[in-house]
């Protein structure tokens, strides 16, 4: 018989032998475990566990496999795809690694630290910028998420433009693996060649080959000057040209390039009318662009040569003056993100196709679902540099739950065969979990398809690590007949 | 009875159905792929391939398992650790990839290129630089190294600092699997978070999980300014101060950090007297650096800045003034590298240590060297910005084959013993092949070797591709009983 089909154990039995408060008591605390932040996910756990150590938690995987668990890894529960949120079969057991948050080491001449999986992003950036470092993962949930969660999602962000993905970023770790062993990666080491890397296998596997406890990561030098551009353009092409001539104009030291169209800022101003126009003109298309830098490069020179050299195929702009005035620019994103949910759910993409795609993509996406989803309003903004749209359709505010479910099912279809269409990416950064592993498996090749299995049948032959995430859960073996 | 005892096959049934200049007929020909360019590594191969495509690549690695035949990858032969060249058992097919060298395609505003495995290192550069564009893997065998080469070794380099290792800049992969089938991963997106790398698996292992018939990189703008300085110091650890500050106050545009210890640099002066000391002041250490910027920024002004704001850490130094100057630099390098081999074959080493351990590390091994082996010479390089050092060690030039191995043997136990002190790597760059895996195995720990045997074992179960390298060959099944 297989094992969800045996009986539960106890929650004693599932502690015996560690601390007192290993596992959370209080169900309402536990509830918390239960749910992500956008509330669209939820789900119960078996039990929530907090071990303070890799051994402790390795302890635990092997308890969970003698009384047939799973298990769940969980970090700020910020991912948007139902990764971290427990599951109903096989029961199981919530990972909660918020004991595991320390700052282990910082090393200012290497540009090396090494941290927790439970540590907040902003946690550790923080403690990067004391020592005059930058940790340069950044995005609107770092004061929320944690390390842990952004190298199993392979986290992107506003600035994977200059710094890269959390992949690239990440030196070495720790897993605990579905076998109940730790492997110790820890590694400082900027170049490593010996034999297979294995770490790479653990960054954005979304926690279904191995439980990430620690991880040693870049760091460069703080920048001590930023330089923050709003520009308005006739069309996303001059944008993306804009982008390439940016890059080489500047020196590389771009560290952001966002892409809002006229829709989302008259999103955020309806929302926020005290903001007014940030603009002189208005423009279809706006660019929020910021360049960093330390050391005498004399940066806002830089920028102003660029947006001179770039001319004619600007509509306006403004260059922020002040750190204040900056962060008004940026405002605007920001409010443009907070309004679309001001009218209920909405529909939420995270797509990428290659950069000098993006043009024709967004005019052919635009158009369909003006075409097809008329009372939809597609809200569009996206880390362009790096060829990810979050692509979203806001429903009228009156529209009932199952008015919206529809939509947001047609919405996906239309925006998923697009992508397809440009061989493009339906998950840029956010990963699979388990609101997108129909889609991927729609259209997974099948040699890709063999190797993705050959590697969790390897790591975790059971399906005891975030079973269902990715793949669809294993369906239960038939009784012996 | 294993396949390795079975008889060999004939030519005629491994060629047939390819076309007529499928293998390289003429033995003398094909005795060029069984040696690599230093000649340290040869070996007879059972015949050498030269495929068109991954399909006709994919049908030989279906015949060779008909037949029972190994395969081995091979690119420009410069990679140092015995990876491609051809084994005795079982036989192996050379499958050379020099005629799939086209660039497929270059990407401007995305900076992106997609090339052919075989193509030559070189000639891609050359590729992106017509386009203003640069392809940032940079080292002395870039000439002959081909694109599949780099791939499957990880490569790094001069440049590894400011742009990262070879797998930093692989955006997506097209590999021929041990079972015949092709792994289309040839995608140019910077972000696509949809399930498990695969790219990650092939990228530095050597050719034994797949081989790699083409690659998308990353691009870069190309500097439209460099500027150059040899720096003499007091030690290495003033030279890993500079490399600190230096990365903060060139704004992180520092593209090349290299080390050079005096002894090496006398090594290049005896070989090249006419060269001159470099600087006035004879120092026990110079650092070669150098920075990389397009657009308006004023480099002079800032590394001439960085080096003012230095001040009374160095002992001496020159920039160079024009591009000649900054050749002659260089020179001195290149220089101290020919001088090594003057006097016949010495050992050399690619380690690395964590980059702020450099001073400690070096400390401790010269003396032990010194202690230990004082009939040979050390000379110590590397590009420290990584933590990769290239501490060889060349014995007199009258002594003997065998008494040069002692050396070589003896020299390597000391120096792989103070790596495993300083937790470094006993192969930042070049790799494990032949000649390290047994120093390989000595360190591994069993959780690692588990991870890397089953990676081995879930994709190439018999064993075929890259036998001996990376890991032991599997000892032939025993007689069914």
């Amino acid at each position: 018989m297989s094992s969800s089909l045996s009986p539960l154990p106890s929650l004693a039995e599932l502690a015996a032998g560690f601390p007192a408060d290993f596992l959370v008591a209080d169900p309402d605390l536990a509830a918390g475990y239960g749910r992500d932040r956008t509330g669209d996910y939820a789900g119960t756990s078996f039990a929530v566990a907090r071990p303070r150590s890799a051994e402790e938690l390795a302890a635990l995987v092997r308890r969970c496999a003698a009384l047939g668990l799973g298990l769940v890894p969980q970090g700020g529960l910020t991912g948007l795809v139902g990764a971290a949120v427990p599951g109903e079969a096989p029961p199981e057991v919530v990972v909660s690694l918020d004991r595991m948050s320390a700052v282990r080491s910082l090393d200012p001449i290497g540009y090396t630290m090494v941290v927790e999986a439970g540590c907040v992003l902003e946690t550790a950036k923080q403690a990067a910028d004391a020592a005059d470092l930058l940790l340069p993962i950044t995005f609107g949930a770092q004061g929320s998420c944690r390390i842990g969660g952004n190298v199993s999602t392979n986290a992107g962000g506003f600035n994977v433009l200059r710094y890269g993905m959390t992949r690239d970023l990440v030196l070495g770790l720790e897993v605990v693996l579905p076998d109940g062993r730790i492997w110790n990666g820890l590694r400082t080491l900027r170049k490593d060649n010996r034999g297979y890397d294995l770490k790479q296998l653990f960054i954005g596997a979304e926690g279904t080959l191995g439980i990430v406890t620690a991880a040693a990561l870049k760091l460069f030098p703080k920048p001590t000057q930023v330089e923050t551009a709003l520009i308005g353009l006739a069309s996303v092409e001059e944008a993306m040209a804009l982008y390439a001539r940016a890059r080489r104009s500047c020196s590389d030291l771009l560290s952001a390039f966002e892409l809002i169209l006229r829709d989302g800022l008259d999103l955020a101003l309806a929302h926020r009318p005290e903001l007014g126009d940030p603009l002189e003109t208005r423009c279809p298309v706006y660019v929020l662009m910021e360049l960093a830098a330390g050391g005498s490069v004399d940066l806002r020179a830089v920028l102003e040569r660029a947006l001179e050299e770039a001319g004619e195929h600007l509509l306006d702009g403004t260059i922020a003056t002040s750190r204040a005035q900056a962060d008004r620019l940026w405002f605007y994103r920001e409010a443009m993100v907070e309004a679309q949910s001001r009218g209920g759910p909405y529909y939420r993409t995270d797509v990428s196709v290659p950069i000098a795609a993006i043009p024709a993509f967004l005019d052919s996406v635009l158009a369909e679902l003006a075409g097809s989803l008329p009372e939809g309003r597609p809200i569009t903004y996206g880390h362009v540099g790096d060829g990810n749209i979050h692509l979203n359709v806001v429903p009228p505010a009156d529209w009932s739950r199952e008015a919206r479910k529809r939509l947001f099912a047609e919405a996906e279809e239309v925006i998923f065969t697009a992508v397809d269409r440009f061989a493009g990416s339906i998950s840029a950064e956010h990963g699979i979990g388990r609101s997108k592993k129909r889609a991927l498996m729609a259209r997974i090749d099948p040699v890709t398809l063999d190797l993705m299995r050959g590697l969790k049948d390897m790591l975790d032959p059971d399906h005891r690590f975030s079973s269902g995430r990715i793949f669809d859960r294993r369906p239960a073996e038939p009784p012996a007949p």
